[in-house]
């Protein structure tokens, strides 16, 4: 089997389906290739949190680049669930990120200020002014940090959204298509070898999250991002206990459709394991239950793990290879895949149409502080 | 433990919670009992096509029930859905009644033109033209019964956000909660004793689908439904199949979102048996694969049952125990719970408030000729 | 359907199950019905801790049974094992009853003594001792009283061993079948009325764990017995942790074959809720941490519950009813119906032939003392 | 991290487990890597037919060695279930393969002829002698091949007490563990890169089944192995209804413990692909049926796939790297990886030491004329 495509995307997680999205959308006869099934690991298992104020606290670039992602959803949501006839459970809520002393309270308040003077909204939530609003949170909370326009999404189905409306558009999608090497000739790249055959292609793009390192080994580049495992569980209360997320150091809740919330997430540095701990999860439920103590008589429902893809210096990169053409790279997101999705997308197929008018700050050429050499064979 | 209602619903499946909705709305003080949990019989179990015209295949009082109760989805998913935070999936794109050989094309088009003088939409489509709309259908068909007010829900959500509103509006739920007997005195229904105590209320409504006639019997009714096991399954195509539903004899295809497709149903008459043979998916999927050939290629994904409470004359029991008054039943829905359930709400608390005008068709006065006596206690 | 036995079982517990097994065994034409699936709730559900000297601690009948009950899986298993060709997985590797305090100390060896009194073996470990043995186990306890014959079982195989081999002694199995009555007449019992239809026979036996009283009702009998909800879960540990059972209050750790551990159990009275609390695991996972501190590091797998029955002087009641004859009870067993099961079932059948010699300390002529009287019927 | 071992084992599957032993036993320090969980791939998927004369119908080498390797396991069973505290389920009641016309009968008992020439036993049974042994066998079936000496184990747990008895003697087992690349230097291998870092050892043994292709293209070999998916499903009836294994062209069904029947498998040449299709379980529905045609009235109990490994010529590769000392390989077992898992662990342990007396016909010298050169690499 040999096939040709403009561009092939090696992972069909939640923004190797967005940038197929968007190339589908100009025309490009597209591939997306996974070695297992969509949205299967990291997108899958996240909770979803549109959070782009609550995890990125300082401005810059990432920042700026989140609080765009998270405006295109409002036109985008309609969209994708139009063309892909799945519902993407999109709430724009907001999030509660509470502080649980002093210190964090005003953590918080120089937060909301410098926030405010980026153009975005905030605001301090006294404890009473809290429990009006979400009258289960603990009342030995001091209070939170509202973030009206942070929202949250149905992780999954969102990104089976982006490959169905991909597929609606003419992209293709292989699953169980494993790529074991690049076909690589004159610095340039002419599309990969897979478990399947080859696929051959003007442009291919990597966004293959925490194992795109890997991937990126068979072109000569060893890239700064490590597999940080996290577990998460999901119980469901008699009657809704929270309406907007409650966010804290170490813990969030998230309430999702249907009743169920969603609590989050443990932190494993360099780890690719899988497998749920009693450890990992008793930790989340006692700090859960720190927050909202009724969630105690929540019924169980189940726990899970996503491996998410930390680059070197907390920024994804979004660009091209320093030494091969048509290879692009799209990952480290981090626990911010699913807010910079949209972004992604349509910067990713700028990146290809040499569209980018200013300075992209996520480009590769940042490599030569972080990266370490592969056999020195690059770099 | 005692407590107090105006109203105490046995059964917490679709019809249960339609009732308690409905009731909560008019402002009483309502329970919902459930041996088991909220929507985990039939309820829970229904592929869920809205086919007032596909199933109830004569004019008549149910035909004209059945038609209404459709046409009351519109109004009511948003309230629902609101009220729930619950998705309930509807959707509104039509069903395909299909004749596989030339009598069952005769018999369609006659109920084509039955339908149409009884003011519903319904037209043939040759076997040209159904392919041109749905183009994975067998080209082996003679063509198909094209209902386009006939659409679908999501059985199991739907069942929930009834629940989910009810408790919105005040009404509690108990689950876990086994009937074992009546408070009767004096002609009357003064409550019901459970494994958590007795409930008082000034009405009891049974609607415990398949065994309300066990429930009935400690009202010494022995009410003539017989449970009908069905069997169903899902799979997953890799592209969306069809748009509508597929109906044929013995077998149906329903498109769901998120591109899952569910196929039902096996008929075994008089069995509480929950368990899935493999004689029953094996001929349900021979049936799929010759209605819709490339079904064959889609993913497995699982299969469950559920039991249909058979009235002895095919038609729902709504009204009031011909003994004990504030006694109500509302069961005997067989495979027309999920169309039928915001019609028997609206229908059973009017009843409760005495606020029929018409003569109602489905009440039990009707039992004189269909029921067998229970202990010669009763009729 | 009319069927015509020698016995009738009510309930396809681990109870049930082996009264039919010792019925079959002497030659009795036996039917065992069940309202869901074989050994579906609690008998399925436990731990399998054959614990006579870890749960009894006093001595007297129970005691007494339970020893003897528990001496006669030595030669139960093999026999089981070759009708039903079901792994049981017994194993008789002791328990360890810790001590966290010194009070605790003070108790065991007290204990201790009386059991070895009592002709049953057991001793004090310090914890230096119990370290050498159980190298996991926490340094911060006191040591433990370990019981070396008392060992377990998989309760869910035992449970259907049984079963299959009554049905290999052609004994016929149910499922799915409610018994809604008793067919009694002369102070006599005739069978059973069923959602399949009436089953008659000369003697009826009742062993429907929890459901037990509810059933009796039927017969004008208010049986003291209520519900516990008991939740548990399982995780597997990279290496093996324990080779005995750790048992203290509130929580105990048995080792499975294949590598499994399970963690019970709470305890939550006159509860049918079927449904696992994160309180209720996170407390447990918290206890079982403080037992073997390394269980942290092992894999999530499942929890579950189970519904034990539990009577007004924590015997279980084992004869006839006090009115019907040919009706006979065992019911009550709490958390011992597995270690009870064997002699349950030898006792059992004695009683139906009235081959018991000595008097029976836990016939239901107690019940004077205990019972409440329903609706005036009857006691 | 940097480990240095005697020997690294790429896979923990059967064989890698199975190898792992032997060493471990042999006093080697071993690593087993696993890019997932331990059996997670076809060696939990299989049927655990160990069909040395039922699968190999001609003498031959192979045929040889499956002999041999089912012999071993009367010994090697308790060893293991000593070591490992897993149970397996070792069954020796024999294979039937059926003859479904006079062509397959004609031919079976030309392969009984030849077998027993070949030492081993088997003989006719026309299908009245068929029907005595195995009732619930279709009479529309010609007879059978009955093969005494073919026996079953449960296929997961075998792997896992080979991979736990390992651990027993000192094997340690790394889950989540990516082999990326192999250390070479002057035509020896020294070790692996990992996902978890570099695996430092003397030997490196690739038993990665249908990924071992993929995993020695990182050392220049492009083994003619392809990945062939086969489904399966079990099923549970009510009473059993065989004893033996029932084994046809295209259909075999097993009975394991508990009652479960396990029916397999379809064979999908060149795919990685895991997801059960409807075509496949429908289509061995029905020869199951034809089969046994009580299997009807079984409950479904679920589906899976397993990815087994084809070599060219249909033999393993058992044998060094053709230019990497120290480099070795045991794979493309395809359907009889369990089967042959005892004899390969002995024989590679055997290999690594330089043992073997005979000449050894599964080594890669055989590659010249089977080997598609990657590349132009090697060979």
């Amino acid at each position: 089997m040999r096939k040709i495509y403009d561009a092939v995307i090696v992972g069909g997680g939640i923004n190797g389906s967005s940038i197929a999205f968007q190339l589908a959308k100009r025309g490009y006869k597209v591939a997306v290739l996974d070695k297992g099934k969509i949205a299967g690991k990291a997108s899958g298992a996240a909770a979803g949190i549109l959070g782009a104020q609550t995890e990125l606290a300082e401005d810059g670039p990432l920042f700026q680049l989140a609080c765009k992602s998270r405006s295109m959803y409002r036109i985008l949501i309609p969209e994708l669930e139009d063309l892909s006839q799945v519902h993407i459970g999109y709430q724009n809520k907001g999030v509660y990120k509470v502080a649980a002393n002093k210190e964090e309270e005003q953590t918080l308040k120089r937060l909301i200020e410098s926030q405010q003077k980026a153009g975005e909204q905030a605001e301090w939530f006294s404890i009473d002014d809290l429990i009006k609003r979400e009258p289960s949170v603990s009342n030995k909370l001091r209070g939170a940090m509202y973030i009206p326009n942070d929202g949250q999404v149905q992780a999954y189905e969102l990104s089976l959204a982006f490959a169905k409306a991909s597929m609606a558009l003419g992209a293709e999608i292989y699953e169980y298509t494993h790529v074991s090497d690049f076909i690589l000739k004159d610095e340039k790249v002419h599309g990969v070898k897979t478990s399947q055959g080859e696929f051959l292609a003007e442009s291919v793009i990597v966004a293959s999250g925490a194992w795109s390192r890997e991937v990126l080994e068979r072109a000569g580049l060893s890239l700064p991002i490590i597999p940080v495992k996290g577990e998460c569980f999901s119980v469901i209360p008699e009657k809704p206990l929270v309406q907007g997320t409650i966010f804290s150091h170490g813990c969030y809740i998230v309430p999702k459709q249907s009743g169920r919330l969603v609590v989050g997430a443990t932190v494993k540095v360099n780890s690719f394991d899988e497998k749920v701990t009693l450890e990992g999860i008793s930790t989340l439920m006692e700090k859960a239950q720190n927050l909202v103590p009724d969630i105690a008589k929540a019924e169980w429902e189940r726990a899970w793990t996503g491996i998410r893809p930390q680059s070197a210096d907390g920024q994804p990169f979004l660009g091209e290879h320093p030494v091969y053409r048509g290879l692009y790279i799209a990952a480290g997101h981090f626990r911010n895949g699913i807010l910079l999705a949209p972004a992604t997308g349509v910067l990713m197929a700028d990146i290809l149409e040499g569209k980018t008018e200013q300075p992209n700050p996520f480009e590769l050429s940042r490599l030569e502080s972080l990266v370490h050499t592969s056999n020195g064979v690059l770099l």
